[in-house]
């Protein structure tokens, strides 16, 4: 093998192993915020202000990964001139941050509810409905990291396709609050802060989305942010044939 | 000049041409959302359900022009390989459109609610002070689009300065809400879809931040989100020396 090869072998090597790195950081990234997001919820259901506030202070954590997984990409982008794939990786795990790092502001303001709550006496609560709706997102956001570890894009497209159900259970919760309300005026409070925790529970749903729409761009090449879900079924198909 | 020169001058040329258009195109989506915002807060403030829907249809606008910056960005990276502050701000932009985006997200969202709200009977509402935080995210997202066009970091970090008075005059209309649900029972349901237009404008002064964030970065080099304000007010200082 010519020495030049070699070189060229080499640098493809570690080209490829700082990506690698780059990738991990961001499961890694995901794997933290979904802890923050499970503590927030355990700590939203069992009104427990302690777990509530290591929430809060477990967000500066994911910030600092935040700024350095951007600061991997750009060192990334301006000494290894990545085209292609590599190029759509780099991109997709710069937006991806973005949207962790967001799942885990979420995490924090549902804490901060939490705080609030466990500061007003007791009250009338939609327990079930929160839970059912916090095992929803979770469940997709552990499925959109998971795609994209795997970049597998069946996967990605279930997490994008799931978002309308969450929609539909967050709309459903937010009458039942509603109606608590005006039946238990003593309540109003409470509830103003849990449909602020519910509404951070939706938004954690549209971010998971986010990131499965990223890694459908990074395998298939192709944009789907903004498609309807009736274009999104004919790309299942199209792929299925 | 030798020829070799000639031709390096011209394809730098282009290419700070293509910069220049790919940052006319951001403003320009700004531009776009600007008016969705300033349309949803006067459908809001006016109860008016015809506008809301102008704002609603007009999202769509929004979202093809992200897709299309979003691509222009992937260009330049894989054909220009831009390093230092070229790098920078294409990297910049590629943020920005994201909060744009959303922020032409919120707008549909407050003109969704301004429909809902339509549909109810009229009551009690917090006119002035919805119109108070209007017009302050307003100037906050006008000051962010202004300062990305002129590179001007001073108008940028008052931008981010300023959005703590945002989340402050939110939380004292949020008190105010409460207060009126409690008072007036049945004024709940209309209530609860301000509360969530409230929200809206809420992120729409974070977002706004988040690109006054990106134009430090881009011309200061110095990632400052997540900075404290105190972490903030010292790089302000140490310019002015």
């Amino acid at each position: 093998m010519l020495q030049g090869d070699q070189h060229r072998q080499h640098i493809s090597g570690q080209f490829n192993a700082e990506l690698d790195a780059m990738k991990n950081h961001l499961l890694e990234m995901g794997g933290l915020v979904e802890q923050q997001l499970g503590l927030a919820v355990m700590a939203l259901l069992n009104r427990d202000s302690g777990q509530a506030e290591s929430v809060v202070l477990g967000d500066r954590q994911i910030n600092e990964m935040e700024l350095q997984i951007d600061e991997e990409c750009s060192r990334i982008l301006a000494r290894r001139q990545p085209a292609a794939s590599d190029l759509r990786l780099v991109l997709a795990v710069a937006k991806s941050t973005t949207d962790l790092e967001r799942i885990g502001d979420e995490a924090t303001r549902i804490a901060r509810q939490t705080t609030k709550l466990t500061e007003l006496p007791p009250s009338a609560s939609m327990f079930m409905e929160l839970r059912l709706i916090s095992d929803h997102v979770a469940s997709m956001l552990r499925e959109a990291l998971d795609s994209f570890a795997r970049l597998d894009v069946s996967k990605a497209i279930d997490v994008v396709l799931d978002d309308d159900k969450v929609d539909g259970e967050y709309e459903a919760v937010l009458e039942s609050l509603i109606t608590l309300m005006k039946s238990d005026t003593d309540s109003i409070s409470g509830v103003v802060h849990e449909m602020w925790a519910l509404r951070g529970l939706e938004r954690v749903g549209d971010h998971a989305t986010n990131i499965a729409e990223q890694v459908i761009y990074l395998v298939l090449g192709r944009d789907v942010r903004h498609m309807t879900t009736d274009e999104l079924q004919s790309l299942v198909e199209a792929r299925g044939q």
